[in-house]
């Protein structure tokens, strides 16, 4: 590892599996010497550096050549994408970026691993790709986890930045089926593959393999079908808030409104003096009890009235936990 | 039954028929002893450990292994996994929990159940597979009762709990059909499979399971897009009461605001002394019951413009029953 | 007909085709007797009893079954179970109602159907199916008025018993749903189906058959989506509604609120005589006629803004009915 | 043309490819003559007669019997049945009303054709066929202008007259889409066969026909999400200008509203000569221009407010055209 | 290049592969010549004219006929029509307008291209249809772009032009799609195909090709429900305006308008010199303070009832960024 181009050329052959993890896309010599020494056609050489490619497998004449994409290590949503070469003595990895995914497999092989390096190349590509499929899982759960947190701020009452948080997580959730979609048909057809690369001991490896694609996927629909339905939920409780308000809003003004008129329809200056015909009941001795019970009336009446009508239980806002523990 | 790993490797081989009915997961020494005695498979044993799995069927040279979830008895909403490991003379399951959903079987085999006695391995995997399938009707049916319960409710008025009850059911639904619908297509491959395993009388049986479970997705899909439903019928419900009592707000308002304003009109101070122009209205002998004529046919006016817009005639509050008795 | 169990034993074998028409599900014994006599399968017969059922062809390996469910004559929104046997030479059809529907085929078979009389089972089973078949019509029928009906309804405006009427076709639609995919399976594995029971010259009446379980889905499916149109016309109908009733009440408030506060300011009792600031508008000779002047310009200038708004134009009543004429 | 069925009779067999166009569906005796004739089968002649039929074609034992529906000329939305039999020497057209649809296809035979007299009966199915077809397209321009009207339209502002229109509009869709999809199934089967009836010259041709229906097909999906579009557009320009007059409502009301509750509270009546403590302002020397100000500065302080909140800027309604030509 | 049809003719034959680049449509006597020169199949050609096609490859006896759309260079929205004919020794393209899209081939074939020009038309095939699947990218990129502006334009706030922004990215992506999807099913064709006229080795290439389509198609696809969740985001953001608009109406409205009332009521004349009853409280000591005293009451209880339903603390304004960067 971490040995020049001269040395991988000297060991060429010498083994039986030799595996070159390459990081990082600048040198373009590099890819040359890559290219010639391995025998890889010029079109997969160029889907390595053509960032981002879509998942996929390609056979060629004497190499498989697989690209995907992978959630690059403590970044969120971010990609970086991975491309490898299956050849029948060699493999070949190629990353943007150096972490540490490929460490425990680096381990295995130096160290405990004797069942890893006494496979043939088919084992050891299972053994990488189901370490760039495993790191899609911390991010899945971290989507999880935010969806779950907004569930329940969201039945305390909603609010603005919740939608924004939703709207967010509905990106990511987009850009991360995008990137899953693909990965799981490249999957699905190694496994379905038997040919003289891949052995069929290996191939219920990569059926493992393809039960985790399949596991993200069904957690990414899942996460969707969770958003979209807290979308609605926010909208319904928008609307129900909103209707509480028009409500309060209601309720005041019909039962303050007619009021205010009789008590201005009193504030009036014609004159009693002009005329019998002109506001006799200012001169009344109970015209000013009896406008007082007037308006009592009026007010009872219409409260009977909202109550008949079933706007004075508002919509009651003590948070009615739906039952029974979720787990996704 | 509750007898020591020797004891089961002691009768290996002795019985056509041999089951070892495990429940919890813990002990990883048992795992270990398990495996070697009936040979099964590395990923497999692993697959029985590492919970949540995807229901799935995979075939190994010489045993079947099936994995699913399955509604843990008595929990609303907890879901546990158990495995099958089905080789030519041995059926091993495996359940987190202990439970009585196998009792049934294991009465059979020991009284009554020739039939299921003198039938191969297949034909007691089908048992213990219907078991389990037979497991989900409870929670199914305790679904469709909340939505029916729902339903009615909505009718009589909306109101929050009923939403937040829908949406706790829309995630239970959710998680069910996650669980359930892999495990109509492991079902689904154990049917269709006719090799050295399961006989063709097996399959018909299996067929029959296969059916069970098609039946619980048939009522997932079909009370998703009931609550689907619910929460539309919900929305306008809610848009129906705002409507109204905007109306309300509406024909108060517009009746009584202008009356008000002509109320406050002749309650200003202008002085009249000071020349003819100011307010000589107030000095009419009629002047109280003019404007108050004046008020009244705009009052009038203005409740005929409402009763031709159809404002008065408030949307019924009648719950119109949809007719039919409604079986789902 | 309406024979006793002996009479079907012994005219079992007599006669090339021998139909077995049997009505409620009670009798244990008679299931026994039945399933004897004709080696009908246990599974099969359970199938039979257990209710509801999806619809299903199963072979077994002297007959065929069929299971599927129809409205149920006379009665909304019910529906009824019945299953078929056919072997070589008998049909056993087993209903769970008494009702009219295979009259036609029995008398076509006591009086004129020469044809019938001289085919087969499998033209038997072709004419009884088509029977049950047939029987769903009605039911579409009613269902795709009551859609037109409210369809005109909702143009002339909206109103709850509208919403509620659609939301229970809604259910009446998933219902038939549920029942009708399965039989389009059933009747679709019967029409691809060549072998030792169905002839190639029953197997075109078949087809039609099937064309017409495809005609009822067809209409079954543009009836869903006629509904969830009619669904969101209605919500932009409410919508409409009450942009219209908040422009009546904005235009009212804002026109007569201020007007109200300019009166309510010359009513207020400062005392104009402590000192010449004191609301010398009072004592003005043209004051009174001055704020009417102000008072209708301020209204005139609101009634051109909300004019210029298009506010005034309240939306057309008029029901504009879309052109053409509708057939379903 | 417009012979008796004698003379049909009396050509039978005489020419290579007998065209017998039949325009009507009431005459019985007719039908069994043809029947009789052309030996064709009981259940195609049936399927003439009763409409509307699903497109569909059926292979019998020496014919071919195509049936699909197609816009009647002239007519909007309205549909009539053809049905067709080809047999190795005969082509024979049923449809339900006379229309001009087949009239070049006559005087080519007539004058011009050679090609079409000299080739076999699949030649000219295919030439009635496409006839048939290209009636369709009229239809469909009349749709795509419409929606292009209202789309232009609902840009200017919603208006309820809209919605009706393209609620209309969706259900011509809806009505095209169950017709034409069955057609395109129908003509997928005609081009993929490959019999004694369809020579492979012809299959080119039919694959140009089948291209026009996919073209139909595509249109209508098309305008199908135009349609759902534009509803989508119409419900928030709804819900834009409700937010506008709400608005100004609010505006206009809290700015005004504590306005008149000042100047009421200094149009009551206390009796300031009772005690110093009863409304002494009204006797300051400068408590009215002190009023107006307190009002101003209320007033000017809500502007701000509101400023600050984005209110006074309303939505712009300028029509800001998204730019590019648009091409359907 | 540029040259007449009889140089064409002269040279017909004389090189391994012959490239015939035609641009425009008008010249009737041109079709016919190419037609009769190369053998092309009648329909074929009526299909270069008639505009727009669907993307389709169609295979003749002895050529291979390939048209589709492609964004016409440096105009928005605007396609034109490609056509191909491809034989054993010739390649005739055909394009509306002249571009520069196949400068680049051709400046290859020229000068550098020596592989271009010893492989056979089937590469040329590949270079040219791969030169105006990538003339797709920059509109593809200019939506991608516009649909990031409206998105954190939005957060900042619902405005009427970006909706109708949306609208009309929402009709150019309907536009892309529908020219999109039947070209992936002709480059699928293409690249499924194994015969005389595609070599394995242009096969690789041509499945590149193949993967640029489905990453156009995964762009379009995504971005789509970009903007259903961007117009979702609206609605919901145009919910919460309107209920920040009326919860401010309402506030004001509830608190003033009962204040008005009983400045009201107080402002009323009714004579207390008549009685006792009338009004005694003007006559009071403390009776205006006593009212103020009153009013401030009712309005801090408002004030409580409103902070305690959380309607003062309003939907925060502040953009909450969603975290991470974004990489469509």
């Amino acid at each position: 590892q971490n040995c020049a181009i001269d040395q991988v050329r000297q060991m060429r052959g010498k083994y039986p599996v030799q595996w070159v993890d390459i990081v990082g896309m600048g040198d373009e010599a590099l890819f040359e010497q890559i290219g010639q020494l391995f025998g890889i056609h010029r079109l997969a050489l160029e889907d390595v550096v053509n960032i981002p490619q879509r998942a996929k497998v390609e056979t060629f004449k004497d190499h498989l050549f697989i690209v995907c994409q992978f959630p690059r290590h403590g970044r969120k949503h971010t990609f970086e994408q991975a491309s490898f070469f299956i050849g029948k003595d060699f493999v070949i990895s190629w990353r943007e970026h150096p972490s540490d995914c490929f460490d425990t497999i680096r381990d295995r092989l130096q160290f405990t691993g004797r069942a890893l390096r006494d496979s043939g190349t088919d084992y050891l590509m299972y053994a990488l790709l189901d370490a760039l499929i495993d790191s899609y899982f911390p991010s899945l759960e971290r989507i999880g986890e935010a969806i779950d947190r907004i569930d329940v701020e969201l039945e305390a009452g909603p609010s603005r930045p919740l939608i924004i948080r939703l709207h967010g997580l509905r990106h990511d959730l987009r850009l991360l089926r995008r990137i899953v979609w693909p990965l799981r048909d490249a999957v699905d057809s190694l496994t379905n593959r038997h040919d003289w690369l891949i052995a069929p001991e290996t191939s219920i490896y990569l059926r493992d393999c393809h039960d985790h694609v399949i596991r993200i996927i069904d957690s990414l629909e899942s996460y969707r079908e969770a958003c979209s339905d807290l979308r609605d939920f926010y909208s319904t409780e928008v609307g129900n808030r909103m209707n509480e308000v028009m409500k309060v809003l209601t309720i005041i003004s019909t039962i303050f409104i007619p009021l205010s008129f009789l008590a201005g329809l009193y504030g009036m200056n014609f004159n009693p003096e002009v005329s019998g015909w002109n506001m006799p009941e200012l001169e009344w001795r109970f015209g000013y009890p009896a406008i007082l019970f007037v308006m009592a009336a009026m007010s009872i009446g219409q409260l009977l009235f909202f109550k008949r009508k079933g706007w004075l239980s508002s919509f009651t806002t003590t948070n009615h936990k739906s039952n029974g523990n979720r787990t996704d």
